[in-house]
């Protein structure tokens, strides 16, 4: 992972709060989202740089390059479903989508989408028969593998599958706090919750956990990728278990995911939400 | 249309340079687009603000408001179609969106989904019976109502249909020059181009001589949006005029917008292609 200069303090002090309590994900998680505010706020600014100087593209003076400039431009092309199909971040855009993920402006981002959703969810007529649901995608969705990805270069690395497994096998990820806002209130209009993920069959008991550990204490249903679904794309195997849930006489009146790949395809759900995911590409 | 205070001579200065060149519009768009470039590359840089500072949400003093920042997530939501339904720009973005128009991201934002069109493009084999197509939208993706917008509001105005339709009639629309270049890409891959828009068809000779003047000098249909059509949304209106064309046998490899009711609907294409758009919705 290489970091530019004015990045490593931050990312530093990100990595030392993540490593010392890394035994309570419930500290994981007030350290790792709140850390910039009260920092910015008690005037550390000069010492750990605001992250909106941080995301500012790098002007240079007259002439010169402007190292990391287009990776604004990336970021929206991955965000509105043009650049596609992309393996690992490009390499020049660590720094900026390092610094995106633990600013402040990844939580901003995420906050217009939650609050677009509750808005939709509250605009509705629902039937009160309990078969109106909103599905969930997990990973940085409803959890949150920032602590992960701030160890393993941003999705500058390629996907090591070993690795990532045995953080998900912690069970200790955090929400991602938007979505759990947006889970809370969902609850209290009486829509049910159907977490649908691309996680195995037996990752099934370390999610149930991690999800109850989260905040995500209650569900409809937890579908997980079984093995009849290997080998399948995202969008085909989401779409056919949509399809299964809407055989059944569930209404889909929202879906919130990280990746297009959630919210394309067939059953998609009465409206979509796509929440910000510069890390990795899943089709 | 209020301007924060540094924006002011950047605006004036475009304005001067709209107003000054109305009489040709090709003088329009090398004055309208290209202007930043060499007025920062020849050291106006302290006069003429870059456009990346302008673009920096006004970050202020420990604790202070930070005006303008949430215009980064507004659009952002926008863009990923999360945003919707929405009659104007925000009163607070008006100064973003304006300097995110006029200045260098709107331009760099724009190359990249014109880049990702041309690699899929070239990335496929084609049939070579002149039943490739790919359907482009015209305002805000072909040509460009900079001029218009400059002058009133950014969008932050409500839509003035009268005045709208007279800045239309001039016919003095620039191309979005990415999309210019894709055009000119796709021509020489053999694509054919089908414009589809949702101008009415009292503005076809206007409209084809903007085309031409803008440099689109050719397609195989213009489709505008017959009486027919009258109170459709923009998605169904288009998806129906698509399914038209896959009857009379077109493949539709490609579909350029900055509306994502251009892409979405029925028969949207191979691939669809978002380009930005801050400053208005068409459900």
């Amino acid at each position: 992972m290489s970091m530019g200069g004015v990045s490593l303090p931050l990312l530093f002090f990100f990595l030392a709060t993540i490593s010392a309590t890394s035994h309570g994900f419930s500290m994981d998680i007030r350290h790792l989202f709140l850390a910039t505010i009260p920092a910015t706020s008690h005037g550390f600014s000069m010492d750990i740089p605001h992250q909106i100087h941080l995301l500012r593209p790098k002007a240079g003076s007259r002439n010169n390059d402007v190292p990391g400039l287009s990776c604004l431009s990336w970021r929206l092309g991955v965000e509105t479903n043009n650049v596609i199909g992309w393996a690992t971040v490009p390499e020049k855009c660590a720094d900026y989508v390092g610094h995106y993920m633990l600013g402040q402006q990844y939580r901003l981002d995420s906050e217009v989408v939650a609050n677009e959703a509750i808005l939709h969810a509250q605009s509705l007529t629902l039937a009160g028969d309990g078969k109106d649901i909103w599905v969930f995608d997990i990973d940085e969705t409803s959890l949150c593998n920032l602590p992960y990805y701030a160890k393993n270069g941003f999705g500058v690395k390629p996907y090591n599958p070993t690795m990532f497994n045995e953080w998900v096998n912690t069970g200790k990820a955090p929400p991602l706090p938007e979505s759990l806002k947006l889970y809370k209130k969902l609850l209290l209009l009486g829509i049910k919750i159907v977490f649908l993920t691309g996680r195995p069959e037996d990752q099934r008991n370390v999610t149930e956990a991690n999800l109850k550990h989260a905040g995500f204490n209650t569900w409809e249903k937890l579908i997980l990728k079984g093995s009849s679904h290997s080998g399948e794309t995202a969008v085909v195997y989401k779409s056919s278990e949509r399809k299964k849930l809407e055989m059944k006489g569930y209404r889909i009146i929202g879906n919130i995911g990280d990746q297009w790949s959630d919210l394309l395809g067939t059953n998609a759900g009465n409206r979509t939400f796509k929440l910000p995911d510069p890390m990795y590409y899943i089709g």
